[in-house]
């Protein structure tokens, strides 16, 4: 490395870590709004996280980052520099190029239309109005089109442009195959659990659960399961979500239902989950835009895998059942683990995505994704959006929403403009069936770790091969790297065969 | 106003909003630090702080806040601008010539001092090993005598230019005359105290006080006193605190010590009254440097007020001593509100200013004041501060410190580099009681409202001659405003002279 790139190189490191330094604010801002911010401030507090934000994106789009990354991604310079500060470099200039293709007030008018489209939604939800949040939708599918136009698109599938933004590299040639494999055997699945005569009873988490008990028992599970409270804290939201300001002090939130069990403990794991996931990002990636997990998919692997894989499984409860019946002798006197377990996992075609179980949970993002992908490639239009959304419910889930509230109107996602999102959630689920799978290879008795509470090598093996590598690696080449292989779901619908089989006796 | 002007002031207005919404975002990030931040991140939080600082302190000095303030500071040009548009013009060039006028690597040098001083005085602390910290005071006195060569001084005494950074305005020549009615009055009032017969039993308030009783009872005194929770919250710290981020948004911290009922309540009430000012402040003021209390002296004057001249009266505890016995009634069984109130308004001589009574705070002051001006005109020596603190405490308070931890080296202030600071604490009784002599005449039956915990009437007339105007008006502009007079210590002694006199039977 020339002493003139070294100088630029170091000059641009410094440049990126003002950059962030934003970010970190804006989190703590964002995250004090959301916990803790009495009322009548927040008028003034949007108005400061505005100006911040402005100069954040002046600086992703200065001049000066302009000319930095212009020296640096010279192929020969950017081949002499060390790995993290390569791939900083390619990091931001897929920023920078995707914010300047877009014309400033274009940009402008979507952020604007995006606002006004959520208050719509909420009010057309709350009356299961589709007609009156419709335009809003249309404007918003067409600004959709309109930035594909300017970034470019991978000349196979309009939506790949989407998705890049949300699971970068991944595209409509992977997701079309694992989405087929989850219809097929899942609707399947679905049916024969819908004919099992052995439904677990469910009656006792409906008990009341003090709040002050659940939230002392949740703490108690991650402390356990190794969410480290030195770095970080848990608070109340009225959604819960997970936060990283650094490594050192990642943040995440709950709501208590004092007559549900069922609810914030496994919200709670999967929150942790997300968080010990940014806990053990390499410390030396902080300061660049790489100190965050790699993409929503490979985040969500990490939040569901300790949420369904570990936290609705029998060993993890074998464990933690002695403890439980400590914390709630009352509620769950008479019943034992193996009924606790069942009930847990209590499989229930329903309405709302956010309140499906881990099977149709993958059914309901897969309407979304088939929507999506037919909105952008012009299949489909959104008039008609209420009438597929019913059709496709009635063919994988076997029930049909009364109304678009509890129907096409359900998340705000499309509202505040987000498409390419949805399917992240069910690649999470798949990626981490993938990941169990070798795990279960590599870690000898890693049921009997499971169950002896040993999560140790669990957590080590996931920081090793994935935590630390924060943005340095992309959802393909982690998947390659740790499994050999490509995206695949057989792994997914293996492990739901076998378990919904033995809680079913199918 | 030319439209030129119009173009330039309202440049300038949003350039200086920029600068605020930085401000407020820093006070966030420190509250976050002081309150909530797990330990792990703590490193990389004051990175952040320092990058936004940098950027806030880059913001009040370049050269586009020169060039605002050079066109709008023309006589004629600031005439013709809105008050608030004029007032902050005139802030943003006291602060912009202060940072000028210091050359950026003397106050690097500066800045690095004072952050080893402070660890530096900590160990010193602890061990009592006044030596230890000498050379570092030394340093920072004389950089204090070459910060007043860069300002200025208004050629009647050096410490004015130190003064003003806390008490824009207050001058030696108020100061000395104040403190020698302090010392000779509060001297001889201390001395007839202790021999006093008429001692309170104080072994009451050493009971066993659960931290979440004392919450319970510290936020209902606050809401009725009147603290706005919709515009604030409460949090535990290590040491109490209150911030403020916008009118809307003004927190308070405390701690509670389970076996004293005597420190969480009043520091509750005292912090309270500090946040009162800043959530009445006129709300037009936000985006602008004047949107805080006016200066130290004047904010120690409004939770001085609320938490001794309101907090420690007979008539606020004749009507909450219903609701005390109601939350505390094993604890003061027995006792009635007469006992209480003299319990609270103990006085004894000790060593430690922070938690020294009412009476002999200002004592603890005056040391500090006389020591400091000392220093700053160079008639004494950072030698001799142990004997002349012990000297002084011996005459004044009547006793000596053992050790320089409980003498001269209990304040971190002059660690950290800050001259001029002290006086404002007893400023703020000073301007309490000036204030509270106006109140009664004008609010009639000012002791029946206090009695019927109807505390409305005040928070008006606090508001209306103090709050609302933020930093518009100067310390001695308000003085004058509301009382017709100068600063003058006499209403002070008098209303100390009558509570001690009634307390101590004197
Ligand atoms: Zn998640
Ligand atoms: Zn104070």
């Amino acid at each position: 490395m020339t002493s003139s790139v070294e100088n630029r190189a170091a000059a641009f490191r410094e440049y990126v870590k003002k950059m962030t330094s934003f970010g970190q604010a804006l989190a703590v801002l964002h995250w004090d709004m959301r916990t803790q911010a009495p009322r009548k401030g927040m008028d003034a507090r949007s108005e400061v996280i505005g100006v911040l934000s402005g100069e954040q994106f002046k600086l992703a789009t200065s001049k000066e980052m302009e000319e930095h990354l212009e020296a640096l991604s010279e192929p020969a310079v950017l081949d002499s520099l060390d790995h993290i500060t390569r791939a900083t470099v390619l990091e931001c200039k897929k920023e920078f190029d995707r914010n300047k293709k877009i014309p400033a007030d274009r940009y402008q008018e979507f952020v604007v239309l995006t606002s006004q489209a959520e208050t719509i939604w909420e009010e057309a939800r709350a009356n299961s109005d589709f007609a009156m949040f419709r335009p809003y939708l249309e404007k918003i599918v067409d600004f959709q089109l309109e930035f594909i136009d300017y970034w470019g698109c991978d000349g196979k599938n309009k939506y790949n442009t989407l998705l890049d933004l949300y699971e970068p590299g991944v595209t409509v040639d992977q997701l079309d195959p694992i989405f087929a494999t989850l219809r097929e055997k899942t609707v399947k699945l679905v049916a024969a659990i819908a004919e099992s005569p052995h439904k677990p009873d469910t009656s006792f988490l409906k008990k009341h659960f003090p709040e002050s008990e659940q939230d002392a028992f949740s703490r108690y599970v991650l402390e356990k399961i190794g969410y480290d409270f030195q770095a970080g804290r848990m608070d109340r939201s009225v959604h819960p979500f997970c936060t990283s300001f650094n490594p050192g002090d990642v943040r995440i939130t709950t709501r208590f239902d004092p007559n549900d069990f069922n609810s914030a403990l496994f919200s709670c794991i999967h929150e942790a989950g997300h968080a010990m996931y940014e806990q053990n990002i390499n410390p030396e990636l902080l300061g660049t835009p790489l100190c965050e997990g790699t993409s929503m998919g490979i985040h969500e692997s990490q939040s569901r895998y300790w949420e369904n894989m570990i936290g609705r499984s029998l060993p993890f409860w074998q464990h933690f059942y002695g403890d439980l019946l400590k914390a709630f002798p009352v509620q769950f006197a008479g019943v034992d683990v193996e009924q606790f377990y069942r009930a847990i996992n209590e499989v229930t075609p329903s309405f709302i995505r956010t309140e499906a179980d881990e099977l149709t949970y993958n059914l309901h993002v897969m309407i979304r994704y088939e929507i999506e992908k037919g909105l952008i490639n012009q299949t489909i239009k959104v008039a008609d959006l209420p009438a597929i959304w019913n059709d496709k419910m009635k063919e994988y889930l076997g029930i049909v929403p009364a109304n678009d509230k509890e129907g096409v109107l359900q998340d705000v996602h499309w509202a505040g403009g987000s498409f390419g999102y949805f399917p992240t959630y069910s690649l999470g689920n798949v990626y981490a069936a993938q990941f169990t799978h070798v795990m279960r290879k590599e870690l000898s008795g890693y049921d009997e770790l499971v169950a002896k509470g040993e999560f140790g090598p669990i957590r080590q093996w996931l920081k090793e091969r994935i935590h630390q590598h924060g943005k340095t690696k992309s959802p393909n080449e982690l998947v390659k790297e740790i499994t050999g292989e490509g995206i695949n779901a057989s792994y997914l619908m293996d492990y739901l065969e076998s378990k919904y089989t033995y809680i079913y006796k199918l």
